[in-house]
């Protein structure tokens, strides 16, 4: 139904019904693989959103070849495209040309995804925690950006010879803590209300904004035409003052919203509201030189001091729990693993590059935890930890880089086994640590219910 | 974003930033445009779904030219056409081109915006009530039904002398009552719970389902070979076991539903499994040759004895909020208002036709208050009129015609009055018959609140 020009010709109605068939069936796939393989991480205590990235490895170019982003020349199952076929009556090949055709249907879907995200993502930043735990989380935060980002983009750049965009985007991408994933392992290990807990959520919430402006830096520069230190100069101030003009408004802008979402009356208004400051947000972001994804995240963070929090949430999640998961099922759909077996020759590289990525990261985010001075005694080495998970943001920017064709196989590989890795290896090493560093009814899961 | 292909060549940043303003952008027009119109109607106590129609054409190609449907051949606006390309440093010709190649992924985002009104009209359903004012609401329904759509396609084919599908179109467009206009109009006249409330809710959710059974006969119909007895019985046939297997799941499939979601642990899980559901239902009913859109019913139908009817209510809200606004107002954009200018000779036949199909509309559907037998006093007047209001289900078969290229530009605009004549006048005449009919207290809104 999405291309009308087709229905005029011969034999429409079949393309017509192929087309249908194959839009629906893949979101059927996406949301079934996604969910079992989320379902599996949640049980072994793991964030869902690895599930979402091994789902699309599992049916993508490395898997089963039931979505293959066509920019990846690989070809689509043959049982898919004969069944398909069979059932529109139309040859596996018209097939094959009408899901190319309606592929960017997919990733259009999945961008609103992403944008959902960092909205959200915005929208749950409690600038207050940052405030409280004060100077400590902002060391925490600016170290565990800064190191990771130099020592990456200098040893790829130095040691693997990897040309600079790509190594700055590799650096980029480890620069970020996932706030989520990081909240809820803190959460599942009722650690979130203890100084180390605050500590790494403010410099998450933190880093996080870092990262993104980073995101919109790096970007704008690996699109345009180079590196060059003017237009690097322009984009670090229009990042800069887009962002206090983001704080700004987030600490005065949101009785003038909640005062106009009152005013509406027609249904969906939390809904439909936040989707126009979205719009605009991502709209001003894009007009001003910088990325549409550092918009969608200013607009949350524009509303979180809004009194309808509850409601926009309530509205945004569906959003994110059907297109962001899209977003990073497409991410693993196109992610060949293949490069990753050791058992050829022509592997060893991007696997060394791999292994250096990992220990950068999590060295870059540990030694973070001993940046700041304190009186009190804190477990330095679960605040280091806890930094340790990358997610969303590291995906984005391995999304975008893939997106753009800047990243080699190996190093896209690598930056994902990057994510993978300090995201498993996270809660298995703060559990450790707890265990062994202060022990007794803290650890039991039982004794301290935060509500 | 969505296009890497174009990342590639020169200038490719410019065209990336281009392509995210004019998505972004159109979001931005058709939510600020869709959400001003709808509170509009419903500070008038009329449908927020008018207002968003109304909105496309005020943005569309009868109105300001900001979203112009590519099929229909209109310029975009200049001032748009300069604004995105000033800044994205492309020329007003790229936008163009470029505003053209991404239209469809607006249309793909509309349709999933379509399949989830319909699933949420389905979930919604309430088939006991229909159960309890029984055999009275069923004539009512079939009446309303038969009637409307055999004087409309009788008369179009044989007085105006219209070619027999698109006459069968505009007749099954006045076939069904929209339970969502209905129930909203009587809720707000306080009139829900009196017997003539519970005939007209029943039968229009009853005359849902047989105008859902009429949209996919008439759109498989109309994308194949014309009009042939064996296939039409073919398609009754199926359609008339879909649905029965739907009721009969609605009724012993949501204990297996809530028991798989109780399991479910990875959040988003009631929006997730929803989608589940409903991607396996739409790709059933079209893998059998019927509408994807009759599986996005069925599917809220089967849903809709679930224990979590509120989760998925609430995760599905949204998704309409969103994309069935941009489903209407992308109807409304493509609507050329201007054949409906009475002092443009050559528009007299469609407003004839338009004032043709508002009436027979109305009668059709006031008649069918009269078509049951009731030993009880009813107000028949008040249950005609109550099955007056066309809503989703009209505006979708006119949205389909129009994609499919079946029908005349007059006779499109005649379809929209009628929708929109029909849902005008209902809640001014009920208000007029009730004030009349009974008086007294039962029509002072605040004598009785039902809660």
């Amino acid at each position: 139904m999405a291309l009308p020009a087709l229905l005029l010709e011969v034999g429409s109605h079949q393309l017509e019904v192929a087309e249908t068939l194959i839009s629906v069936g893949e979101f059927l796939v996406i949301f079934l693989a996604a969910r079992v393989l989320a379902e599996l991480m949640v049980r072994w205590q793991l964030p869902s959103i690895l599930g979402e990235l091994l789902a699309g490895v599992l049916i993508g170019v490395s898997g089963l070849h039931l979505i293959v982003p066509p920019d990846t020349q690989a070809q689509l199952s043959a049982g898919v495209l004969a069944l398909v076929g069979s059932l529109a009556e139309i040859t596996p090949e018209a097939v094959q040309h009408l899901y190319n055709e309606t592929f960017p249907n997919l990733q259009a879907v999945s961008q609103i995804g992403l944008f959902a995200l960092l909205f959200l993502t915005g929208l749950e930043s409690e600038l207050d925690e940052l405030v409280a735990v004060g100077a400590q989380a902002t060391t925490v935060a600016v170290t565990g950006v800064v190191l990771p980002f130099a020592l990456g983009t200098a040893g790829l750049y130095y040691l693997f010879h990897v040309p600079l965009i790509p190594a700055v985007f590799a650096g980029a991408a480890m620069t970020a803590t996932s706030i989520g994933i990081t909240a809820s392992v803190f959460g599942e290990l009722k650690f979130l209300r203890t100084r180390e807990g605050q500590t790494v959520i403010g410099a998450a919430v933190l880093d996080d904004i870092l990262g993104i402006v980073i995101l919109a830096v790096v970007v704008s520069l690996a699109g345009g035409e180079g590196f060059a230190i003017g237009p690097l100069l322009k984009l670090v101030a229009a990042a800069g003052v887009f962002v206090a003009a983001a704080l700004f408004l987030s600490r005065t802008a949101a009785p003038g919203f909640d005062w106009a979402l009152d005013q509406l009356k027609a249904p969906g208004e939390a809904a439909v509201a936040s989707f126009l400051v979205l719009s605009l947000c991502c709209f001003a972001a894009q007009a001003i030189g910088l990325e549409a994804a550092l918009g969608a995240f200013a607009a949350g963070l524009i509303l979180s001091s809004s009194k309808h929090t509850h409601a926009i949430d309530a509205a945004v999640k569906p959003l994110v729990a059907l297109f962001a998961t899209l977003f990073f099922v497409l991410i693993g759909t196109g992610m060949d693993l293949s490069v990753l077996n050791p058992f050829e020759p022509a592997n060893r590289e991007g696997l060394i590059v791999a292994a250096f990525l990992l220990v950068v990261a999590i060295a870059g985010k540990v030694a973070a935890g001993w940046s700041y001075l304190s009186k009190e005694k804190t477990n330095r080495l679960v605040v280091g930890i806890g930094m340790m998970p990358r997610g969303e943001v590291g995906l984005i920017f391995l999304g975008l880089g893939t997106q753009a064709g800047l990243l080699t196989k190996p190093l896209e590989a690598a930056i994902l086994l990057m994510v993978i890795g300090t995201t498993f290896l996270a809660p298995i090493l703060l559990r450790l640590v707890l265990r062994g560093s202060s022990g007794g009814p803290d650890l039991d899961p039982l004794a301290e219910v935060p509500t």
